[in-house]
């Protein structure tokens, strides 16, 4: 099932911006038991992101509302919701109209079956040749424009690699195809500053929250491959996969450590303390 | 009247990553007096584009099929073709399908009753602080990835100001928000090189033949604010425009040139030529 403004449907309008320029914005969003988690999160940042593209915020009461009629209308153990706001139809050309009735679009899918090996022995990864742009207007948001993840993730179909990992123009490490990365040194804990580049992550923000209250030392950086290569441990997460330890980038091994595993009980518990507070309140 | 994948339709699944992603391909293209102006040159952009980001290219034969149903459907003297390619739907987040189905969307749209003064005594042109990203693999083709220039040209909103030039990351003068930029310093034509950001414009393409043809030196390369407000004479230009020549940048000023008036006149007896070859085959 799918809601557009409200109403079941399954198409959009030719005319709908989100179609003809890429001009919106979307959120992928794990469902538990019926709820959406950390949804108020996973709002807060498409408010953010309508905020950097002058698109009106439908508002989290309305998106709240038909992501809980969504997420109840079967029997739900686990899917994946996602929620597109796009700047809606009109306007001549690139120039957007006076009056902005966005659209709003959620939509259920089935939760990816990955191995719980991931999770647990790590994944391998390579390097992409595809780079990130260098944009600051549209770094850090979760934008419709993402052709650099379509051809960076079309460079390899190799079912035993797991991730990609994308340089931005500037050859800094910057994140994964569908992930942010960190990595672990000398027991701090390092991922990219994401202010040219990037997708600012719910999960890589609650990893950086939960790992300062546990008081890891986290640090926002420039970093190259040569650096990245030379971590003690390194993960990659996001809001559907939780956190992958990698064991392996192309020739160079590493092991699941310590602290990757604190951080992943750590978050396990915060996850499950949020499921529950959202079936509360769902 | 729209058509899509042949029918005569106005809504598209959801799920065509077009809508998703962004992932495709867009030609505008004049009509005039029922004919597809340049078409053939647009769909060989096109394919370029296909080839690019692997999108399998529907074909020239069933796209000018179909683009010469919709331009005789009305009794057109002048209108706006737009051809759509998107990778069609399917395929688990940014991966694409193992098999592509393409999508094919052209739509008539009104032509812009922009005033003859544009052509005749120039435009006014302002410089734009969203800066185009830097990516080899995107560049110059015409993709659905369009937030720089809706975020450009939603700068401003003074209809005395015509168009906005766009820099990129690096400080370089690449192009207008919807338009190719060219100019004249001692009587040669500079134009930027667009392997880093930009379209590749059809008509810029003609243009730097037709000037090459009457013997201006055409030079593609880099070029900074400051080179371009020194120039003698400068334009832009795009498929359904043709020439504006630029009279006025922020508080510079230019006349419009004996030059760009030659190629003007160049641009519309070739024109007119290519119109009636594309109304005796169409």
């Amino acid at each position: 099932m799918i809601l557009i403004n409200g109403e079941s449907k399954e198409h959009i309008e030719i005319s709908d911006r989100g179609f003809q320029y890429g001009d919106g914005l979307f959120e992928t969003i794990e469902v538990r038991d019926g709820s959406a988690v950390f949804l108020k999160r996973h709002l807060e940042r498409l408010n953010l992101g309508c905020q950097r593209l002058c698109i009106p915020y439908p508002g989290a009461e309305l998106l709240s509302l038909e992501a809980r009629k969504l997420c109840r209308q079967q029997d739900l153990t686990r899917a994946v919701l996602k929620i597109i706001v796009t700047r809606g139809s009109g306007g001549r050309g690139y120039r957007q109209p006076d009056v902005i009735h966005p659209t709003r679009v959620l939509s259920l899918h089935p939760y990816p079956d990955y191995p719980l090996t991931y999770q647990e022995q790590g994944i391998v990864a390579r390097f992409c040749t595809t780079r990130l742009g260098l944009n600051t207007a549209l770094a850090g948001i979760k934008h419709l424009n993402r052709l650099e993840q379509v051809m960076a993730i079309s460079e390899w179909n190799d079912p035993d690699i797991q991730e990609g990992l994308m340089l931005d123009a500037n050859g800094h490490v910057i994140e994964g195809t569908m992930t942010n990365l960190f990595y672990i040194k000398n027991n701090s804990l390092y991922t990219a500053a994401l202010t040219q580049s990037g997708v600012a992550g719910i999960m890589r923000r609650i990893i950086m929250t939960l790992s300062a209250d546990h008081g890891l030392s986290v640090v926002e950086h420039e970093f190259t491959q040569d650096e990245l290569l030379s971590a003690d441990e390194l993960f990659v997460c996001n809001s559907i996969i939780g956190i992958w330890p990698i064991r392996q980038i192309e020739t160079v091994h590493f092991s699941v450590g310590p602290i990757t595993k604190n951080i992943q009980s750590w978050l396990n518990r915060f996850t499950s303390d949020d499921s529950m507070e959202a079936g509360c309140i769902g």
